[in-house]
C-alpha cells in the first residue's frame, strides 16, 4: 500500500479528462473496429479504443434499482463514487447531495467544464455539475448550473435556458454563443455554448462537421489557461440515443464522432504529459451484437452506404411522391419487392413507423442484433492514458473509477 | 524492448494453464456476477472473473471467413497464433498444418493435457492437440490423438473412440477410464478418460458433481509430476452449447462449473508460484444480454429456482400425463394460464419444441435477451495470474495471446 501511495503521488496529473461514451458497451467498440476496417488489407486495423483499453467496469445502481442502471445513476457513480437510484442526479438514495468531481475540482482551484453532444443539462453532464432528485428536472438543472461556476459548458439545449437565465449567465461573465461558427470568437473562459435546440446534429447527417471534436478542442484550449489545471467531462451522448432506437448506422457514425474526440484528447495527452484521460461508458444500450440471427457474418460495409439517418430518410420518403428511388439512394442498397411492401405500409403510418422499418431493414442487410430499446447490465470497458492511467487496469466498479480519480486530485481534496 | 525481454525472462513460468470458456462473452461474466450475488447484502460480491481480469481480445477469423469466428478458427488462433478459416483445426487457409501450443510444449519436454466438458475431440481441444481440415472429422481427430503423446486427455466422447482405437491407446501406456469414480485410480500419466458418450452432464442437472473441477484437479496432479513443467488446456465447453440453445439457466450453471475450475487453478497458481494461468473465451455466443425488452431489470433469482435443464424438464413433461405440476415444480415458478397454453402446444410438437418454449419462458421471467443461436463478433475478456500475466493486459488479438504464450515457453521453442 505504501508503494502504491508513492506511485500515485509520483504520477499525480495536473489535468484530468473523463470521456463517457453513453451506452457504449463492448459490442459498440468491437463493431466500430470492423466498421473502420479497410477490407482491402489483410489485417484489421486497430482503433483508438484498442490503443487505450486498460480494464472494465460494472455499472449496477444502488440495490433499490436492481442490476441495470440508467444514465443518471451511472453518472452519479462516476462523478461522486456513490451508488444511487435510477434517475438520481448526484444525490444518494436518501436524496442527500453528494459532492461531484467537478465540485471537488472547482474547490481546489481547478477549472472545470463539460462538452457533450446532448443538451448540456442531460443526465450525464448534470450529475457532474449539480444535483437533482430527478434527471427529468431539466429546467431546475439548467438554473442550478448558474451556481456551478463551471468554466466551459458546451453542447445543445437552447430550449431549457430562458432569456432571463441566459442574462444571469452573461451577468456572471459567461460568453453566450448559439452557433458553431461563434466558437472562434471564444478565446477565454467562461463560455455557455448552447449550439442546438436539444441535441447536436447526428454525425451521420453531417459527417464532416465533427462537432464534438471541435467542442473538445475548444474546451482544452480554454481550460488549459488555468495554471492549476482542470477537469473536463466530454460525453458522446448520442451513441446511447441511437442505441435506444436500435439504429446501427447512426450509432456507428456517432461512435466515429466520439472516437475523433478521443483522438483530440489523446493528442493533447501526448503533448501535455501532465494530463490523464479516462474513457468509459456509463452502461450498455440496446443489447447490440455484432452478428445475429444464426449467421456468422456482420456487414459494416452496408452501414457506410447509408447516407442519412433513418429518421431523415423517413421524413424525405414521406414528403415525396416518388419515394422509392429516394429510399434506395439514401439507404445505399435497393430493397426487395417484399421489403418495399413493408416500407409502403410503414410509410402510411408516419415518420416513426417508417424510421423503425428502415432501421430493421438496415439490421437485416448488415446482420445486426438488438435485444432491447433500453439498457442492459453488461459490464463496460475502461480506457486510459497519461499519469495515473494504470490505476484503472483490470476490473473495477464504476464507483471505483470516481474514487481513483479523487485519489489523483491535489491532496487537499480528499 | 530490451527491458521487456528481460522482464519476460525473469518471469518465465514453469507451467502454463490456458482455460477457455467457450462462447463466454462479456455478458456471461457480468450476468454470472449478478447470478452469484447475495441479495441480502448491500454490496455485490466480486467473482473469480473480476479478480483475474486483465484485458480483452478480438476474435475475428481469417479474412475469408468475415468478422465472426467459429470455435475451430478461434481455437486455431489461440493455439497457433495464426488466423484461419471457420472450421479449420490448426491448419492455415492453404490447409497447411500449423504448430500448436501443446506440440511446441511437448517438443520441449513439457507434459501436456486437455480437460474439457465436451467430447475430447471437439473443436477447441482438437486445435490444441492436432490438425484437420475440418472440425467435423471427429473420427480422424480421435485417431490423430494417438500421435500427440498428450499425457492427459479428459472429457467426453466415448462414441468417437472404437475399441480398436482404445486398444492402441492402452498399448501406448494410456490408462483408459470411463467413469468419474475411476479418477482416483489414476495416479500417474498417461490417461485417456472418456467419461460420457458425448458431453459431460449439464451442471444444472448435477450441481454437486463439479465434474470439470475434478478433471482439472486431476490434470494438475498428474501433469505436475514432470519436473520440466507442463501446459494444460481446460475448456468450459458447454457454456457455448447452452448459449447456442439460448438457455440462460443452463448457461449460468455451466458458468458456475467453469468458475469452480478456474478457482481450482487459481489456488494452484497461488501455491505454485511458477505457474501462469490465462483464461479467455474463444468468442461470444448467442448475443446474450443482461436485461432485455425495454425493461431495466434482470432477475437471476429466477434461474436459481430452475431445478433441471429445459431439455430434461421437457422430457419429463412429455413422459407424464399430469405434466403441469411437474413443469411448475422444475421451473420453480408457476406459468400463467396463457403460458401453459403455449407449453401445451409445444409439448405436442415434441421434446425440442417443448424445450424451446420452456427456455423462452425462463427468458421472459428473468428478462434475458438473445440475438442469435450462433456466434457474434464482440470482443471477449482475458484473465490471467502468475508470472507473465501482465503481458496479457489491455487490448490484444486472439493470435497475440498465442504469441505471448509462445514467448513464455522455454527459449528453445521460439
Amino acid at each position: 500500500m505504501a508503494n502504491n501511495a508513492q506511485n500515485i503521488s509520483q504520477s499525480r496529473p495536473k489535468n484530468i479528462i473523463i470521456m463517457i461514451g453513453d451506452g457504449m458497451g463492448p459490442a459498440y467498440t468491437s463493431g466500430y473496429r470492423y466498421y473502420k476496417d479497410n477490407p482491402e488489407t489483410e489485417e484489421v486495423e486497430q482503433t483508438v479504443f484498442d490503443r487505450l483499453l486498460v480494464g472494465m467496469a460494472s455499472t449496477y445502481p444502488a440495490r433499490v434499482s436492481g442490476y441495470v442502471t440508467d444514465s443518471a445513476a451511472a453518472a452519479t457513480a462516476l462523478s461522486t463514487g456513490f451508488k444511487s437510484y435510477n434517475g438520481a442526479i448526484s444525490v444518494d438514495v436518501e436524496k442527500r447531495q453528494l459532492a461531484t468531481l467537478l465540485e471537488k475540482a472547482k474547490a481546489l482551484g481547478l477549472s472545470t467544464g463539460v462538452a457533450v453532444s446532448s443538451q448540456v443539462n442531460h443526465a450525464t453532464p448534470a450529475a457532474f455539475l449539480t444535483h437533482s432528485e430527478s434527471r427529468k428536472n431539466y429546467t431546475e438543472i439548467a438554473e442550478r448550473y448558474l451556481d456551478t461556476d463551471a468554466d466551459v459548458i458546451l453542447g445543445g439545449g437552447q430550449r431549457y435556458f430562458s432569456e432571463e437565465l441566459i442574462n444571469k449567465f452573461t451577468a456572471k461573465g459567461y460568453q453566450h454563443i448559439t452557433e458553431m461558427s461563434q466558437l472562434n470568437s471564444v478565446t477565454t473562459p467562461k463560455v455557455l455554448g448552447l449550439l442546438a435546440d436539444v441535441q447536436l446534429p447526428w454525425v451521420i447527417n453531417d459527417k464532416q462537421a465533427n462537432q464534438l471534436s471541435l467542442l473538445t478542442q475548444k474546451s482544452l484550449e480554454l481550460l488549459s489557461q488555468n495554471p492549476n489545471g482542470f477537469v473536463l467531462l466530454v460525453e458522446g451522448s448520442l451513441i446511447d440515443w441511437a442505441g435506444h432506437s436500435n439504429d446501427i448506422a447512426t450509432a456507428m457514425a456517432e461512435m466515429d464522432g466520439f472516437a475523433h474526440s478521443i483522438e483530440v484528447v489523446e493528442q493533447f495527452v501526448r503533448e501535455q504529459k501532465d494530463t490523464l484521460m479516462i474513457v468509459t461508458a456509463d452502461h450498455n444500450t440496446g443489447g447490440l451484437s455484432v452478428g445475429a440471427n444464426g449467421e456468422y457474418v456482420w456487414k459494416p460495409e452496408v452501414l457506410h452506404q447509408v447516407k442519412a439517418s433513418p429518421d431523415m430518410i423517413a421524413a424525405q420518403a414521406i414528403a415525396a411522391q416518388e419515394w422509392q428511388p429516394i429510399v434506395t439512394n439514401l439507404l445505399g442498397f435497393e430493397p426487395k419487392i417484399q421489403e418495399f411492401a413493408t416500407l409502403t405500409n410503414a410509410r402510411m403510418q408516419g415518420n416513426e413507423a417508417m424510421a423503425i422499418a428502415l432501421r430493421k431493414l438496415i439490421d437485416i442487410y448488415s446482420n445486426t442484433g438488438w435485444t432491447t430499446e433500453g439498457h442492459t447490465g453488461d459490464d463496460v470497458q475502461v480506457f486510459a492514458a497519461g499519469p495515473g492511467a494504470k490505476l484503472f487496469s483490470g476490473h473495477q466498479d464504476n464507483t471505483d473509477i470516481a474514487n481513483k480519480i479523487f485519489s489523483l486530485l491535489p491532496s487537499s481534496a480528499q
